[in-house]
């Protein structure tokens, strides 16, 4: 299977591209240090990336820049950091992926426990939560040949201690889940389901 | 009480405008033909209607424009009318309305069942509500001094048959209902709550 990760640099797609390069072909992107770059905030990147990949089975996103900070400064200015990279980074992979992607393809993208679990600081990443998990549900009566889409939502991940003090008392997802998290997505048959690896 | 209600020239603003002007003071707004002009499209809009109003304990926003068409017409371009309408519209309603609302004052935001029930046609507006329904939630643990958030999520609405064909099944919320669902988000003491009027 051809996948692309994109957000292979990070903590997560460092895990994913390890544990899924053994069986297939793993096509690394990120905005940089990868093969193939991308900005998730750019329509242009993003049809240029899948331009210079060509057909694929599956995509895993795990690119999903948010705004984390105090409430008091929170305005329209910082929420757009999470709507142009979480929410519309993500929703215009699939807008613009559907016209690349093999049938039966699969899109896995990225959300979280903050959708329904929300944590001081982090208003912004809940809202692209949300948004991307309803888009995920539309889109998934809305895609043809067989294409399906989901995402995983985990906790706070076991391989990101810096964030455990934000999240009392979360009980860390094992990169172990969140990779089982992201099979389920991939190699399943499920689609418009919100996977939550725990 | 002093109920400011954006999108008050609108199908459900007119039936809320003159269920609470019986009782309270409200002021009407929307983009024309009211007495309060506001686009919720523009942040310096917002902020010219909450510094002409002043003060004002609740907050109905009944506004939020999406893109309603084919999946195959929606690109980022479509994606965009929803993302600033529906979503950017209403939070930054809060975001900036938190500085000019009382104390123990109140935002009742409008989203609806598309979040977990889509609808060919309407994946713009399931994104917007699933943003507007976390966001509703993380809110709500960061406002302070009493102040309230909560979304109301019907179904279609009884008053919008021209919707109807859009919803097969979908059993039509009444009027009343509605109502009800935003008389316990205004005055009710619930927060960060998504409530169903059905
Ligand atoms: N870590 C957690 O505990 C946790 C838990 C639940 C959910 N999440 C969510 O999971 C996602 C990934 O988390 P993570 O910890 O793996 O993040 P991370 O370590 O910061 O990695 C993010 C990855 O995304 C890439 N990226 C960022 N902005 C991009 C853009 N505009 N275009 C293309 N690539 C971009 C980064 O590459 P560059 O550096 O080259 O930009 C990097 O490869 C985030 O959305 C986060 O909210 C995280
Ligand atoms: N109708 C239904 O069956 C139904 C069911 C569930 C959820 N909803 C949701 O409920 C909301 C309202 O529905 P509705 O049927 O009452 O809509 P509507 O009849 O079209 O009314 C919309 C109202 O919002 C105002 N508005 C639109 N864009 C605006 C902007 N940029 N700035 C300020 N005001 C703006 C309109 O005023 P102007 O004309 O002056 O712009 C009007 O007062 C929508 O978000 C819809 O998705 C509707």
């Amino acid at each position: 299977m051809k996948i692309i990760i994109v957000g292979a640099t990070g903590t997560m797609g460092k895990h994913l591209s390890s544990a899924f390069e053994r069986e297939h072909e793993v096509i690394k992107a990120a905005s940089k240090g990868t093969d193939i770059q991308v900005d998730i905030t750019s329509t242009e990147s993003i049809e240029a990336m899948y331009r210079q990949i060509g057909a694929f089975d599956a995509l895993i996103c795990t690119a999903g820049p948010t705004y984390v900070g105090p409430w008091k400064k929170m305005t329209d200015n910082e929420f757009r950091k999470g709507v142009e990279g979480k929410l519309m980074g993500q929703i215009n992979l699939v807008l613009i992926g559907q016209h690349y992607i093999n049938p039966k393809g699969s899109f896995s993208l990225i959300t979280g426990a903050l959708t329904y679990e929300p944590q001081l600081n982090f208003a912004n990443a809940s809202a692209a939560n949300g948004a991307v998990e309803a888009f995920v549900r539309a889109a998934a009566i809305e895609l043809e040949n067989g294409i399906r889409i989901n995402a995983v939502s985990p906790t706070v991940i076991e391989d990101s201690p810096h964030y455990f003090s934000f999240f009392p008392g979360e009980i860390p997802v094992t990169m172990q889940q969140l990779e089982y998290g992201f099979r389920k997505a991939v190699f399943g048959a499920n689609t418009g389901q919100i996977i939550k690896p725990y």
